[in-house]
């Protein structure tokens, strides 16, 4: 497949891509040199639950996956041992690592029903935030400003609304923007309500390229978890990463934002006839949202089809996607 | 000495005290257990010439040793490891420790001249900061709030004019009072510039009192730096720190603040002569704050002097406090 092709492939369904021209640039230096790029995205280990709202964002990796890049699955567990922020006068909760894990097998046993398991890198930022020195996480947060992180629209709404938000809020993104550099990630992925930390991630990529403390960090914590420094060579990625977001997917009312919590959603692990009942359920809209958004179909081939046609093109499409492995 | 006079004796020429009911019961609990009471003050190492503003503070520690009290003089070395926060794509420069505490040494001889050296207790922050767990940093940003930050008057002034403030200057205050908790301190002297870190000490010492997780980190870090743990059963104070806060002190012009680089100061190291002529300089209004200041004198026997005897007077008493081991 061409650049182009490749582009076009990846860009459906996306909101936004920061930017094009560095995708490109990234995608001939990679066919040219024969160097996969590397892929991240990050979940959240607390919600094990995959459902179709997430799957936009798995079947993004799958194509990049598909195309021979390298996919930092990437699990957040290191925020999780810190627990809930918001509760200031609490003891918070005691998660333990073990917890954290077995959670994230749940989840990568869901998500390898779309990517490839054995092509597919899960991990752990606890093994390198966690490692951290004292004063390269104070030189981190040197790094950005207060009125940057206000700029950020939820930050902005609920500051001027007197809303509470806690100093650590404030690092999440930094330390996100860091799993970036410590990884020399070159595509990340995310829902577009996470587009300020991933531009983070392209800031603190070109702020940190030259500084000798944060090589030097990375250098000590590679060593500390048994990797071969001397082999690797570890160097910060000479361009920033590219930033593709996905869109938030509609549950099945076509209104809200699918979430279990709602109950308008359709789960990774639900059975084959409910899933084709919940898409039979579906209004035509939304049908046509999902199939452009979930489906690799030709939507100027489908849209010929009575939407009750379309609905069970779709639905086998979806539970032939989640079951790949039993087909 | 009963109570009252010597909370007298500690009030002189301070700005604030939070809370004199807090500082009366600590020193009634102190007196009839026993156990000193362990009053903090810090100190930057990066600016090494301690001037008569520095003094008023050293004057006020000196108060508290000779009362008995465990004087924990801080060097806060963490931070300067890090270096400056403003300069945001500039390396930061390599102060390494070595030179730090070199610098600290230059720095306490001086203060030497006003404490006891043998009563005292020098402490590096960076011996028990530059130890804290990663996850243990961020669970103590989430003990303070944005808005809680920006209510502090230089915050919200730069914050109003667009002037930067760096994510980590707000990391600064909840490391000072981490401080405070680790060492239990009972008493913080600080400037009245100050405040607002001076009561994050107070606000932490109340929030992590029960906080298992924090108190299992110090006692780590306490193993850590070869103290034996079991012997020394580490609790968190029970009840919050008192503040007290001292005056910037005018320099010899009478109008601005005391320092080095606006050549109106008078450093611990000057000669008796150059302090002798410095004193004879000043206007009959600032000697008469000096004396309340920096000396112990009775304002109410030295106010019926002639101007030029009185500073005379004032200038013998500060060349002696800070030669009196040469005399």
């Amino acid at each position: 497949m061409n650049c182009k092709d490749v582009i076009e492939k990846i860009s459906r369904g996306t909101t936004e891509i920061i930017n094009k021209e560095g995708l490109e640039k990234k995608l001939l230096y990679s066919q040219e040199k024969g160097v996969p790029l590397r892929v991240k995205a990050g979940f959240d280990p607390t919600a094990p639950d995959i459902h179709l709202g997430h799957v936009i964002l798995l079947r993004k990796l799958r194509q990049f996956q598909d195309l021979g890049c390298q996919i930092d699955f990437l699990v957040g567990d290191f925020t999780a041992l810190v627990g809930d922020p918001t509760g200031k006068n609490k003891l918070r909760p005691a998660i333990d690592s073990k917890y954290i894990r077995n959670n994230a097998k749940t989840y990568t046993d869901q998500a390898f029903k779309i990517l490839d398991k054995n092509k597919t890198n899960v991990v752990f930022n606890g093994d390198w935030l966690q490692r951290l020195q004292p004063s390269t996480i104070l030189a981190l947060t040197a790094r950005s400003t207060v009125a940057q992180m206000l700029a950020r629209n939820d930050f902005k709404e609920r500051f001027e609304s007197g809303v509470e938000i806690s100093i650590m809020e404030f690092l999440y993104p930094l330390l996100q923007g860091f799993d970036s550099y410590f990884l020399r990630t070159d595509i990340e992925l995310g829902g577009n309500d996470q587009r300020f930390n991933l531009l983070m991630g392209r800031q603190l990529q070109e702020a940190l390229r030259e500084d000798k403390i944060f090589i030097a960090e990375v250098k000590n914590i590679l060593s500390d978890l048994g990797r071969d420094v001397e082999a690797e060579n570890w160097k910060p990625s000479q361009e920033a990463q590219v930033v593709i977001m996905t869109p938030l997917l509609e549950g099945l009312d076509g209104v809200q934002k699918m979430s279990k919590s709602l109950g308008n959603y359709i789960g990774i692990n639900d059975s084959s006839n409910e899933i084709f009942g919940k898409i039979m359920s579906i209004s035509d809209e939304l049908m046509w949202r999902y199939f452009q958004l979930l489906t690799d179909e030709d939507l100027d081939s489908v849209k010929f089809l009575h939407p009750k046609e379309a609905k069970k093109v779709l639905a086998k499409n979806i539970i032939m996607q989640f079951n790949s492995e039993e087909e």
